[in-house]
């Protein structure tokens, strides 16, 4: 086992990493740039095998589980030690950029590079996985495999879901798995609980880019409530129905968003409040409207504020707002997680190595990490995208930043397997 | 002549009057009730070849005009005078009720009919008049035979018109005047400047019914403008990005509608101020959205005000809003007609006869009586429909307060065809 804290950072093969990902943003490759990969369709399988072949070539083993999510073993001098587990996902939005995801894959994969190249032997295993449909862009919702897992969810009602075509997410895996068994995968029916799990991803956000730190650790994830407010006036001639004789839903509705903000600027700069569709019934111009319909998405990473806005927003949507009633209607609730405080002062060094002045920040998108946290130590980094900009073809990173990303990522992969000592 | 001001008035026959706009409900009935005659349909043509018959019945003659207007004309004692137009259209919304439009018609054939049972001469000719496509539902936009009978439009962007099927509004039109033709109505190539417009017409308001008036009279039409308002922002996750980052379009949308607001409320309580349709893109819950699109409907009778309230609308847009920027279009504008005062005055002491309480109105739709102000003396009449409830087939009027409209009109018509000096 290696001694020195940051030889094998300094040995990860830039170029070769870089090589890695563009070989990924080949696969399912939009012109003139971007990726579509959907889960479980042709390119998104195309790039579980990409894996699987590099994985192979470097003394890996590949495994698959019951959900499609691929395995890299590089073993361990001690097999039946819980595995140290990196990864992220490979499928993409529909008109998407090559990172989101993919970044960590591939950066475990250097990982695994590093310690071939390097002749490293490791008492406990080192996997690479690639989790199936994080997107959730095919079929809703997102981060199946990683959910199902860590146990956050029943592979029935993963496996039932259905994409715009019809096609059950059961179908789908279906051809997947065989595709991976003849690839000479090996099927792995029991779970396995890893030692940690560690995710890179791009930050999609500008906090990186503005501050010029090419890499951070993530302590957390925020927690997200989603919700649908209706509010519900009565239809009318605009020009003929005068104002006390009014119950305009459109105006109900500005009202009642009105008091939604001033309930969210009572607490700190970490809410993020946004309301991202509306709509109005019947939608004419010259008809009061009888109908707003808008949803509330709602973030922070402290669960008693997500709790203290949901009580206010509730009391909000009883009462009258220019004659209309409201409904509020809670449709997904996911509370904040914060990472293992070991493994986010270990990573917290490893960046510190590479970048003494970078932040820590909660992410504010979902990542496969939020489930894994309930089921072993976990921690992420971030490394910037140009402008925030994720989800689009426009997708962007500096290379620069992403090597060192990459090897922030190995110096505390090295840490983890040196000071194992279960 | 006769020189009693009230017997005519008393003469119409309420029973008939209401059958006839029975017959009228059943050309083109949707069941269980309401109508649906597009303009320059089936059914549309059919109510026009009832009206003809009707009038033919009563010995008027039938004459038909370049746009389809149908006119029943009771010749006067020196047929060169201009005549005493009275009338409404027959064409309909999509799902409408038997009343908006059809009562002004039906009450033109009850002053007919009256003239004709009382054996009543007069110097001056009565023509009743059903107008083309007022409701613009087939054919946007609405009122093509009262404008361009008025001079207000021209005919070549009338006939331009392509109704959803694609079939031009000429099309359509050729095939009706077609029909008329063959049905023995006479064309009128000449356009003729009546002495006056009368139109009696539902309030498609709640003020007479909540007053409890069957009659009113209408001293003009507020003036309309309509806006389209674009609030551009920057497309985002709704997750990842800080506040201080943010450009919503919704959230700049929003404050913009506050200020507009509160641009209105400086203003007396006869301004009516509608955003009808409002749509943000992309519309993803979690997204914060790029652009917000809404309209804006603006009435008021003084055209000072709108005036106003366009000017500081201008202002408004050209500030920003949470970081977007706005642009504001006038799509439409309608200036106020103030009826002629001296016919305003002949139907107030009509009214007055009949229900002395009651009020004076404003009408906040439009109506042909808007572009006929432009050509000769005009004013309405308003009877009340339930729950001010039209473009609907639950549109309801109370046989009682339409028979005292319809005498009303009679008698206000007995006091023009007596005090013709000219």
């Amino acid at each position: 086992m290696h001694t020195t804290s940051s030889s094998l950072a300094g040995a990860v093969d830039g170029a070769r990493f870089w090589a890695d990902l563009e070989a990924q943003a080949r696969i399912g490759a939009l012109s003139p740039r971007g990726i579509r990969r959907l889960a479980l369709d042709d390119q998104d399988n195309r790039a579980r095998l990409w894996l699987m072949a590099q994985g192979e070539a470097l003394g890996c083993s590949a495994h698959y589980d019951a959900l499609g999510n691929v395995f890299l073993r590089r073993e361990g001098q001690e097999p039946t030690l819980a595995p140290l587990l990196i990864g992220s996902h490979l499928d993409s939005q529909p008109s998407a950029g090559a990172y989101d995801g993919t970044l960590g894959v591939v950066a475990g994969l250097a990982v695994l590079r590093t310690l071939s190249e390097q002749g490293i032997a490791h008492r406990q295993p080192v996997e690479v996985v690639s989790w199936t449909n994080e997107e959730g862009a095919r079929f809703a919702p997102g981060a199946s495999g990683s959910s199902w897992f860590a146990g956050g969810r029943d592979a029935k009602t993963i496996l039932a879901a259905r994409d715009d075509a019809g096609i059950t997410f059961q179908a789908a895996l279906a051809d997947c798995l065989a595709l991976l068994e003849a690839h000479g995968a090996r099927f792995r029916s029991a779970p396995v609980v890893p030692h940690a799990f560690l995710e890179l991803h791009i930050e999609q956000g500008p906090v990186l880019e503005e501050k010029g730190a090419p890499v951070c650790v993530v302590t957390g994830i925020q927690g997200v409530h989603w919700y649908e407010v209706e509010v519900d006036g009565q239809a009318n001639h605009a020009g003929t129905t005068p104002e006390a004789s009014r119950r305009d839903a459109f105006m109900g509705a500005h009202a009642l968003v009105g008091a939604l903000k001033a309930a969210v600027a009572a607490h700190d700069d970490q809410v993020r409040f946004t309301i991202g569709k509306f709509a109005l019934s019947p939608n004419s111009v010259n008809t009061i409207p009888q109908q707003t319909r808008f949803t509330i998405d709602l973030r922070h990473p402290d669960p008693t504020v997500l709790e203290a806005l949901d009580a206010a927003f509730r009391q909000l949507a009883q009462r009258e707002w220019s004659g209309c009633t409201a409904r509020l209607e809670a449709t997904s609730r996911v509370a904040p997680v914060a990472f293992d405080d070991a493994l986010v002062a270990v990573l917290d060094e490893a960046v510190k190595a590479h970048w003494p002045q970078a932040p820590r920040l909660v992410s504010g998108a979902f990542h496969d990490a939020i489930h894994l946290a309930h089921l072993c130590p976990t921690a992420m980094l971030f490394t910037p995208c140009r402008a925030g900009i994720s989800h689009h073809p426009d997708e962007h990173i500096e290379r620069a930043d992403a090597e060192v990303a990459v090897r922030t990522l190995m110096h505390a992969v090295e840490t983890l397997l040196m000071t194992r000592n279960d």
